[in-house]
């Protein structure tokens, strides 16, 4: 049982790892993976902190900024996507221990224009349960940007872990 | 000669350590540290890049996140400040490899509100001239907002590197 | 009966006078009107319109902004508010002759701070239905700001429309 | 003399009126008007103030999407562009009776997207020196997007007042 939930945990980390570079340095872990659905935890260790010890706002953005993307590729049916605006509003502070859930959800998906919305909520480690909402923010992307052959391989690494 | 180049630069990337932990583990290094600007360079290694190997949009709004925050710090008069929103075009893109540099300066500082601009742009690192503008940047945060005790060190942290 | 709906109508366009003079000149009219609601609607006659016969994305941001803003000042006690960011994204288009349904709440209400997210819909206007989400739109507010005592009457005027 | 500055500014004003009709209704007139540079000036009536007797953040924000959207029309050749994204900062207060001066430029020229800023000042209308900094903001727009015959005239009325 417990060696089940080791090996689920090292694939996970290793999705994040294939997936966006600096979220796995940070330690985000997915959790939904679809064209309506972009979601994971991270906890907040030292290299997620400003130093006034709290949840960096730069962090939040990163979060929001990539799982918006991934889900941006999925939608447009794995086109490359460039992300061309974020807004975020920095709510509630979150702060070193803590936990936090991020999700990310289509607001408009058009064939040249996509714009989803992230939410970042501080939980409770033990149950999931939302705390507070600590950030909420906008990412405007292109869609159906040309991709050159070279980053075909990408693009495919992401509809490998994709559930439609 | 070498050697005392070294030293800087060890120094450099201390002080980044020392002020903004995922700006550290970027590898990011300050330039100007001043209420009136807050810059520095990045060389763009793939913990920076997206899965397509171009700059990570995420990452540009750590920057101008981090960036913008130290600097607020230092015009507010070490007081602690709390970002509320960042707002980010990004405008060109650069590449895995690319060297990039980026310069926060204050737009309005107020005694409740500071607004900052951050840019970063593309540049040739042997002769550090800029090509091509990547992001431009707002952040909005609060200002003088209360110091518990505990945090005091922090704000003394960062006074400690600021040439005013 | 007749009577009676043409009575209401001239008292909601007056409480538009009395509330947001660019909104009244637009031909808005209010719907909610509470600290945990603020909304109405509006048809979009020649000058809500730019220059190709569509929605003026700028008319859509005005509304943004009044809405949030007296939702902010009856969601503070009747405070005075200011607005500190707008951020809005055009999603689909509304055309002249169409008629948009408009409604803010609040994101987080600080005592210091408070965020509102407005969303602009077109609507079949027989039925009030929900076409489409024309904007989305997050606005920062800063609350509990000094009121001189000129200004007064004027908060007063919030509350006076106020249903909490 | 006088009679040629009164013909003057009635064409300015059937100018606004040609061309952005919630402006013209603003009495907001133009001064530059080119790919490079779109500007004018307003004097602050009743009609451009929120309930407080200050300049109305709605109205900042309208402004700046007109200018904006006007420049990237010339911009593109005279296609058709649409806003996709707007972020305006508040940053210091104009008064009813005020005179404020915008100015929009562009921050990035693509083949598909736009950035345009657009600054507010409060100036003083004896000599037109900018006092303050009102309001910041950034423009996004969709560029060369596909223009249905009956729309061409539209972008004519453009083109007719443009200084290249």
């Amino acid at each position: 049982m417990e060696e089940k939930k080791t090996a689920a945990i090292v694939s996970l980390s290793s999705m994040t790892a294939d997936l966006d570079a600096p979220l796995h340095v940070l330690g985000f872990q997915f959790e939904d993976f679809s064209p309506q659905k972009v979601s994971g935890h991270l906890h907040l260790t030292d290299i997620c902190c400003q130093p006034f010890k709290r949840l960096h706002g730069g962090v939040s953005a990163l979060i929001a900024e990539a799982l918006a993307s991934l889900g941006a590729v999925m939608a447009s049916g794995y086109q490359r996507v460039a992300g061309v605006q974020l807004s975020i509003s920095h709510l509630k502070p979150a702060h070193l221990g803590d936990h936090v859930f991020a999700e990310a959800t289509p607001i408009n998906v058009g064939k040249t224009m996509q714009v989803w919305e992230v939410k970042l909520w501080n939980i409770d480690p033990s149950n999931s349960q939302r705390i507070s909402l600590v950030a909420s923010s906008r990412v405007t992307l292109l869609s159906n940007v040309p991709m050159p052959e070279h980053l075909i391989d990408d693009a495919e690494r992401i509809r490998k872990y994709a559930k439609l």
